[in-house]
């Protein structure tokens, strides 16, 4: 594997950032991964860690020298932090990002950036209910989906590097729009938060005891960050709402078999989820 | 530890019920552990496995010498075995059973046995979606909750006897009436496999691949025996459908907040759904 980055900068080295720096730097992909961030203390511990090689507070300095850029800021920050330090990096300078939703970062960041310097938004299919750079692990993009999202300013020679690092990293690659991708993840990733958050907040606080191992899985992703997923929510509406839409037909049905005492249908709705759950 | 039961018959030796086999014979609670069942290669799996000590076709014969009978057999049959099994059975016998509703089960058994044998329901919180005795778990109650749902015949030495077998099981046994226990577990354990449902039916096949852990976790438990499933929901009707009227004004709530674009809203709702997942 060469190194097609020599300088990695990483800006937000939480679960995501941490992760890749640690990829990266025990792969050998690079010679230098640069931390930057706002906390002194989440950068010391990723240094620490083996996930970065420097750190700075400050995006200019940090961007400088860098010849990838992986902005890993919350959903609601990243278009103006790629537009920000763009204005700081060198011609040449590939940055991309690790945002939820794509639509409104490759709207907003599209066509705005200094010359020489490209932005193609990644969206890694990985991640956890936990956060931050000490829930970093090597392996987390291995085997996991990577969906890149070039624009009509892309260049295919960008888009081809930064499908190699993330495969240099375990992933398989997958490219469509960033609109394709907004509209599939508010399906396969908002919408199964959302309903594991409303199924959680319907559980009455007394009742908890009763719960078992179903509960406990059904409601994981509720654990997450609740001001990342208002962000992620917020910037993939139109979309979360459709596939609501869709997931209330569902309940209807199974809400009609069961007040209609309609055995066959009830067990026909339940075979059909049991198919698609055993075919993922 | 002392024997409080012999000889024990477990009625339908899957996953539960080879369960308990299991470890009652590790742990060294009884002498003898009969399964009864209709398939004689599960059975003959369950007697390689250790969960059983022998094993019949014919109940009549399995339960005539046991002091404890467990009816592990589906929610939807669990009633007629009970009645069935309780002829053949010496006085004294103690029947109970593991199905996941229990209303209509003590509803229907209630009063209606043979002098000198007691029934009282068990609901051991507890389970997979995988099935059959090759699923069994020695430790599968160790730390879990085992609900018992005496009615107004019940003797208190027969439940202090059943509540001591659970724990030596591991299990911690919690008390009510089985109608409080089916209303409590429509919200913990039926709504949340019929929500898991209805996401991954709503979740097109071409989409699968864009899932990741957190699809995966949130419809596990659709992976389930759709009929077994279809059973429990069944003989929890009305309390199913209150449940959902919940979590569908959780899902109201949600869209309204989506809708308005009231982020201060949705942070809020996500947050509640994160404290209530976080202190389970």
């Amino acid at each position: 594997m060469n190194r097609q980055f020599d300088t990695i900068a990483i800006l937000g080295v939480g679960l995501i950032g941490g992760s890749i720096g640690l990829a990266v730097l025990r792969r050998g992909l690079a010679s230098r991964v640069i931390g930057v961030g706002r906390r002194i203390e989440g950068l010391r511990m990723a240094l620490e860690m083996g996930a970065i090689t420097s750190f700075t507070l400050a995006p200019a300095e940090g961007v400088a020298e860098a010849d990838l850029v992986v902005v890993c800021t919350p959903v609601g920050r990243i278009a103006d932090d790629v537009r920000t330090v763009a204005r700081h990096c060198r011609s040449g300078t590939l940055i991309t990002d690790v945002g939820s939703t794509k639509g409104a970062i490759v709207a907003e960041v599209g066509g705005s950036l200094p010359g020489g310097v490209q932005f193609i938004g990644s969206h890694p299919l990985a991640g956890s209910e936990r956060s931050g750079a000490a829930a970093a692990e090597v392996d987390l993009f291995v085997d996991r989906v990577v969906v890149l999202t070039p624009s009509a300013a892309t260049q295919s020679e960008d888009l081809e590097r930064l499908g190699d690092f993330w495969r240099s990293l375990g992933a398989r690659v997958v490219t469509m729009s960033a609109e394709e991708h907004d509209r599939a993840l508010a399906i396969t990733s908002h919408l199964p938060h959302l309903v594991a958050s409303a199924l959680a907040a319907s559980t009455p606080q007394e009742l908890l005891q009763l719960t078992a191992t179903g509960w406990a899985d059904t409601t994981r992703i509720a654990a997450g960050d609740a001001d990342l997923w208002r962000q992620i929510f917020a910037s993939n509406r139109d979309s979360l709402l459709a596939s609501l839409s869709s997931f209330e037909q569902q309940l209807a049905s199974f809400r009609a078999a069961l007040e209609g005492r309609d055995d066959d249908g009830l067990v026909e709705l339940l075979a059909a989820a049991k198919r698609r759950r055993d075919t993922a």
